[in-house]
């Protein structure tokens, strides 16, 4: 608090942590007390992430509290938080341009607060009038960040759908964006698949995650609504050297040989989308596949430990591939120790001319079904700088060993464009 | 790993830090791989719980590696942990005390060594041949025992259902231990009701808590059968006047006036059957009321902040009596600061001659509906020396006007029995 600004007055600040340094000048119009909407995100005022951070607040605060702000949009490449609040939505039908600009525009500045620890208005959760509808929902009132990190995507419908090019951006869709073909073994639920805009969620406290989700689910009333969403916890990827690497619930580990944050060369030939890709406002974007595979838990549990070994290709215990070494020794694909169609095998970069990704999933949980089988899976999450990488891995995997036991129930595919500069919304450049 | 017995292994042994002491000389049955069913769970060898423990693995470890013998069943007063996995079974037709038997102790063994961050058996995920699945599903492995607590609880099915006596248990049946009666705005789904066993299992992980309930589901494998199961976050109680208290998914702090795991007292009064009680078996058990209660989200959202301090009868903010004070100031219940329909007032021991309960409950979340709305709310988990105490203070909450807020849709209770003594299972006394 001590490091905070001279127009630092502590309204909307969830937690004592908390950064501060915002003010309370009428930066805020949500639509939801009133009839107002429409938000003045460029009015100077600015969210300005970290830079309203006093200095002394060091290194465990900045751990837990990301950046909004950039020239990516965080949750790609930052450290794989414990949980996850996946959601997707439509824009509601009769919506315009500007319906679309100034949902972006309320989101951003929402989730730049919620990022830092703070409600999503200035007024939050109680600070507000006692006779209008709080801003801020309030369960996340007194907890920290928490790692939070809202990552937006556009999808395919956004661009042009059965109305139309209701947004005028019909002409700037990057060509790559559309559906996912067919593949082998999948039996997708529509109502678990699609939408016009996605936002990941990912934090350390599932609290947080879920709060962030309802809030901004809320501040879309009229303008889009949740078309699904998915829950997930225990990280199945890696993005840092120094997380281990988790397990899945096949009981392997899961993204070994995964792209790291610090990969910069990787990262820009597999993840980023270049300034001279098209189009050019999705340049420091990338692309998000999301794929919902439910995992056939009871049949795999009863698979002798040695063919588990073989269909992943990697020793269970250790994570060693077949062919010897450690969990991080190159596997030996000339040899036979590994069998033609492991699952390892087929996903590595070299069975795929270099093809790589950057995955980012999670574990899922949705209960059981009626026979007492846990409806369980992974909710898995990758970022490449074309829909193309995707694709040619999961066409190599349709002789998957690993197929018997997994079934993709869920899809989508989305556009992320960069990160907002501060003062301005994700997504500005497509409708520069 | 320098404090552990002179029969320590390492086998089964999930985590670096797990504490070690435990032989694997065929102390475990499991009936997965083979035919083999059963468990000497009597033979002298003991699941010690802390016993094995070096005295110099201290105070961290502790924290996170709870006993799982003693004269109460852990996960009751336990500090509440951050996840919840609930899960209810039914005895599967045609099976017999003995079964009942095996099962209970099967789960109190796999459960003594999981509390300890060890697998299921000692042979664990990878340690067992590798033609046979593995005794342990491994997804687990490498983690720490996160707090974990399994506690078991026997519903009034199991004593008698259309079948008859199958266990021979129905003259121990407790009389107060029935079906709730109906209340006032219920809408509960069977299949999300009842079961003739339950098992709450708690941890600071959700992979851990995951992990429990899968391979608990496994063990019970044509014993009993996976009937519905929850999972929760974000505890909405605490149980120790350390922890802060939580908020639920409608903003405000929940469980201000719980019963605290050091008040002896209040835990004699009101949560632990006493040894005169009825019947013997029972003695230091306890009984368990689950409420599935959705919370109608969106709905809650559009109250004004003054209308929803008076619904609860507190403050948002502070989580202070309407009445005056801070969180843990007493309310003045003469005045009329607190309206009469308020839910703290209705809920509150000086309305109801001074019932108490314990309550464990998390937030849910399961997704969202076709409207896009969020399927969320509070598994109210409560425990009470009687029923009749949850069924007083529901009766009182007939007229509560938080009630067009939310619906009750699960709903179930159990008899808790006392802990197990080393060498023992959970519930032995009944089949004594």
């Amino acid at each position: 608090m001590e490091n905070a600004g001279p127009d630092a007055d502590g309204e909307g600040r969830r937690a004592a942590s908390a950064p501060a340094g915002l003010s309370r000048r009428g930066l805020f119009g949500l639509a939801i007390g009133g009839g107002v909407a429409g938000l003045a995100i460029g009015a100077g005022a600015g969210v300005a992430g970290g830079a309203a951070l006093g200095r002394a607040q060091a290194a465990e605060e900045a751990q837990h509290a990301y950046e909004f702000f950039g020239a990516h949009q965080a949750g790609i490449t930052t450290p794989v938080q414990e949980h996850l609040h996946f959601a997707a939505f439509d824009m509601m039908p009769r919506t315009d341009r500007d319906d679309l600009v100034a949902l972006l525009q309320d989101w951003s500045y929402a989730a730049a607060r919620m990022t830092q620890g703070l409600d999503v208005s200035a007024t939050g959760a109680v600070g507000g009038p006692a006779d209008a509808p709080p801003d801020d929902t309030g369960e996340a009132q007194g907890l920290p960040a928490s790692g939070l990190t809202v990552t937006f995507g556009f999808g395919p419908g956004l661009f042009e759908n059965e109305d139309g090019d209701r947004y005028g951006i019909a002409d700037r869709r990057p060509a790559v964006l559309e559906r996912l073909p067919p593949f082998l073994g999948e039996d997708l639920d529509p109502q678990r698949s699609h939408g016009d805009l996605c936002i990941q969620v990912c934090a350390d406290d599932p609290q947080v995650a879920v709060h962030a989700v309802r809030n901004l689910s809320r501040i879309a009333f009229g303008r889009a609504r949740l078309r699904w969403s998915q829950l997930g916890y225990g990280k199945t990827s890696r993005t840092t050297s120094a997380q281990a690497t988790p397990r899945n619930l096949f009981g392997f580990k899961d993204g070994t040989a995964n792209i790291l944050a610090d990969d910069a060369a990787a990262l820009d030939a597999h993840v980023w989308v270049a300034s001279d890709d098209e189009p050019a406002w999705m340049a420091g974007g990338s692309y998000l596949v999301a794929r919902k595979i439910a995992m056939l838990i009871e049949t795999w549990d009863r698979v002798r430990l040695a063919e588990q070994d073989a269909i992943i290709g990697r020793d269970k215990g250790k994570g060693a591939p077949l062919s010897g070494g450690d969990e991080f020794s190159a596997p030996d694909l000339d040899g036979d120790a590994i069998a033609v169609n492991a699952h390892m095998r087929l996903a590595h970069p070299d069975s795929n001319g270099g093809t790589r990704i950057l995955r980012r999933g999670f574990n899922y949980v949705d209960g059981n079904n009626d026979l007492g089988r846990l409806d369980a899976g992974l909710f898995f999450l990758s970022y490449q700088r074309s829909p193309a990488q995707f694709i040619a891995l999961q066409k190599r995997l349709s002789t998957d060993a690993l197929n018997e036991y997994i079934r993709h129930v869920g899809s989508g595919i989305w556009a992320i464009p960069g990160g907002a500069t501060p003062g301005s919304y994700v997504g500005a450049e497509l409708f520069a």
